[in-house]
């Protein structure tokens, strides 16, 4: 079914099972002091059983500063940890794994943030040191490579902007500059870890913010790492403090911009919003004769997309965040041709919002509570009590979906939401939910809706689907006589918060 | 050479010439009393004698509020000014032309604005009205249709706006009340005007802020206003108050933020950024059977792109303004298969600081002090008074290119830029400057560039390329052991601006 996606795909001295890549996505999974605890590992051992091809372990640092809970590969205490980690997921699988390693600067509550122009010479030398370090260190711990972080609003991303105002050699206008220090650590990093093991680097293919730089750039940035040795390029987007709203008394958290949107494209996007820039680059990489693979991400749904990406030639390897936080056996379902067993990711970014306010990510769609995506081979799906479980009512000018529960032999996970608004022509899975009732809050008046739904359980078998109700919202543009008469606000679900817990002043996300 | 951007197109009961069009560009050429005078008059004129398929007048407002330099169509006193442009406009050629027709909430030097929140509906009823009149004062001027303002920061796009905080029946989260007013309006139009008198639309594809709507919702807003009956949609993106800069005692200006960006993409974007929000438009509307025509437009720079564009049905009509400002002929050299004289535009948005900074809109490759384009009939190119005028010279990590000025027997207007990355395998025109020096800015160490520059006089005519000169920045990824020294700033031209002249407390533009 999938022949591009499932061609083994060979980096430096490793290969790869296949062309999925789960891209570094912060957990909070792990403890302050930074070691590798069971949370942590049940994760990433979780997306190996699911046979990713390469797993990329959320951002490390490379150095001790305060943060909240974040891995740590900053001294040689944490390599026991990691070393254990690496193993157990390639006892599970044959997916590669790798650190993403990070360094990040201060940020306090109050607003203020260190900024690169603070850092001395002698601050940029230890940098460059304390990232041959980590990535030696990896090297030691048996992972198949590291990552070297230089996206978002971290340390390399900030000298690698634009918006990098240092008037030295290693700031300015100049690009060269700008991407002193991000070599000058791909030097280092390189020394330390020799020619035969894996150094990719992920950058941002657009840094989404006014003055901020776009492909014209990253396509040069892209180049020159690949001239000087890179293994992979892996590219997001924005994520950048200088749009970010800083809440009193919280830390900056660089994703609540419109560049945090572009980071990690909500569920209005079209899928594949950022594709362009591994475009870009790729094309870039091929006038020069180089062939240094390109990760593209940034809302990639699933296998079918992913594998028309690959045969049409935009990207060398699909990186997937939510969707493998969705379902980790997505590569396995795959492999196996049983695409419709796979959980759809609905990009509602409650993952994202759970990092925000200081919570352990999760996935909105996981039964509640749990932590770990569940993990099932059963194979008989939900059934209907009913014959017709699907109800629709037409309310407040939204269109209101409620059903019957779907039982099932081990238990129902949710309930998939499909819409036509061509006369049935077409249908689109539009939202999956948990509950047994969801409102339309984007369907318009005039145009005639169908709708049905399938309950899926933990294993991802599908019920069949339901009835198809049909509903309309009435055409009303009459200009009110009396003045239109207020609505209540219509009330959007929020993602289920107990009160945040903040442990420490700093807090860094990756 | 091009077939399908040569194809006359109908809507309604016009016909335009060809599929390109001249989207509303703010000039500040009017005075502020609002009504036509030579130089407004002469600008268009001079597009119509480019033979632009269809010209969109810039936008004039639908009511009485003060503003800077703007026209207007609020009372029948503007209408001979109107009329008398419209007949010369159809003197000069087969062009088309339709005013944009706005109406805007007041704005204060403070920062303070007006919001669509504080409008009654008496106030709201009002605007409606207004439309209405508009439209059929356009009309009865002779004018070819009427395009509705709904983009951008003013007021029927705050309403589209997924921003828009009403909590009334013309706001909140609901699609189809923000879109009450618009097709309140639209229908007030339509029976001012008739059914036979073209009537089209432009709004954004994206708002580019956070939070705001995207193809999702636009493509949404398409099938509404084509099922009402609109005649075309021109769809642009961003451009809004929310993520503006407001400098000190001056009114906000809605282009200063990312979305401003994505109004008008500068040069270091991709062409045709924006083209997948009419791709998006059109996929909705096919999927009804609609064939209401979709403009696209971003940085479409030349006929070669929009055929492409054409030819994979990815629009309907091709619309283009900072490239017809540097090139009004550029519609009838491509039609005569004289590509090479088109004055290309590079997208540095002098035109946009023009308007930013209160200064009257040119384009930065006109000749100096000109406020129109230069217009000739001369066939003879400019000579270069040496067998090799370029010169290259690698200083202070630039490269900075200067050459002998050419000769002409009219006037030499500027020259091009071409650049190679690879060997000479490709160059690309980068960038056109009327001075005889340029460094450039993008160069960066260890890639081998060649250059070579070409002359073009008023008429477009290019001399032949010049000599090709080579340079290459030092690699250097040292760490400097003393730290490095800091260098100068390069000294980005800026454009060439006089004092601003400020009359009004405020100002809009479109």
């Amino acid at each position: 079914m999938f022949p591009n996606l499932f061609t083994p795909f060979r980096i430096n001295s490793i290969t790869l099972p296949n062309r999925l890549v789960l891209p570094a996505m912060v957990t909070r999974l792990s403890g302050e002091d930074g070691f590798v605890n069971k949370d942590i590992t049940d994760r990433y051992v979780r997306f190996a059983k699911g046979e990713v091809g390469l797993i990329v372990l959320e951002a490390m640092a490379v150095h001790s500063a305060k943060s909240g809970p974040l891995l740590r590969i900053s001294s040689d205490e944490y390599k026991p940890g990691l070393k254990d980690l690496a193993s157990k997921i390639h006892d599970t699988s044959d997916s590669k794994v790798v650190p993403q390693i990070i360094h990040f600067l201060k940020i306090a509550r109050s607003g203020w943030r260190q900024k690169i122009e603070d850092l001395s010479i002698a601050d940029i030398q230890l940098i460059v040191e304390q990232y041959g370090q980590a990535a030696l260190r990896a090297r030691e711990c048996g992972m198949d490579g590291v990552e070297m972080h230089m996206a978002h609003a971290y340390t390399l991303s900030s000298f690698l902007s634009k918006k990098n105002k240092r008037p030295d050699l290693y700031g300015g206008k100049s690009l060269d500059n700008r991407m002193r220090l991000p070599l000058q650590v791909m030097k280092r990093v390189r020394e330390m870890v020799g020619n035969d093991f894996t150094v990719g680097v992920r950058f941002l293919g657009e840094e989404c913010i006014k003055g901020g730089y776009t492909t014209e750039e990253s396509a040069i940035i892209a180049l020159k790492f690949a001239q000087a040795g890179i293994d992979y390029i892996s590219l997001s987007a924005g994520g950048k403090f200088e749009d970010a709203v800083h809440k009193d008394g919280e830390v900056l958290y660089p994703y609540t911009g419109y560049s945090g949107d572009r980071c990690m494209p909500p569920m209005e996007y079209p899928d594949g919003y950022n594709l362009h820039m591994a475009e870009s680059a790729r094309r870039m990489l091929k006038r020069h004769g180089l062939k240094t693979p390109v990760i593209a991400t940034g809302k990639i749904p699933s296998p079918e997309f992913a594998e028309e990406i690959l045969t049409d030639d935009r990207a060398d390897l699909i990186g997937m965040a939510r969707a493998l936080l969705a379902d980790p056996d997505l590569p396995r379902k795959a492999r196996l041709g049983e695409t419709d067993k796979i959980v759809k990711c609905i990009y509602w970014n409650i993952c994202k919002a759970l990092d925000e306010n200081f919570h352990q990510v999760v996935c909105g769609l996981w039964p509640k509570d749990e932590i770990q995506a569940p993990y099932s081979e059963d194979t008989i799906a939900p059934v209907w009590p009913v014959a017709e479980p699907l109800s629709v009512l037409v309310r407040s000018g939204n269109i209101r979906l409620s059903w019957k529960q779907a039982t099932d032999n081990e238990a129902v996970m949710g309930y998939e939401v499909w819409r036509s608004d061509d006369n049935g022509s077409t249908f689109s899975h539009i939202y999956s939910i948990t509950t047994s009732m969801w409102t339309d809050h984007l369907a318009a008046s005039g145009i005639a809706y169908q709708y049905y739904i399938r309950a899926y359980d933990i294993a991802g078998n599908k019920s069949v689907s339901s009835n198809i109700v049909r509903a309309e919202l009435p055409l009303e543009v009459e200009i009110p006589k009396e003045g239109p008469k207020p609505i209540a606000k219509p009330a959007f679900l929020k993602p289920p918060m107990a009160k945040p817990v903040v442990t420490t002043p700093e807090n860094v996300t990756a």
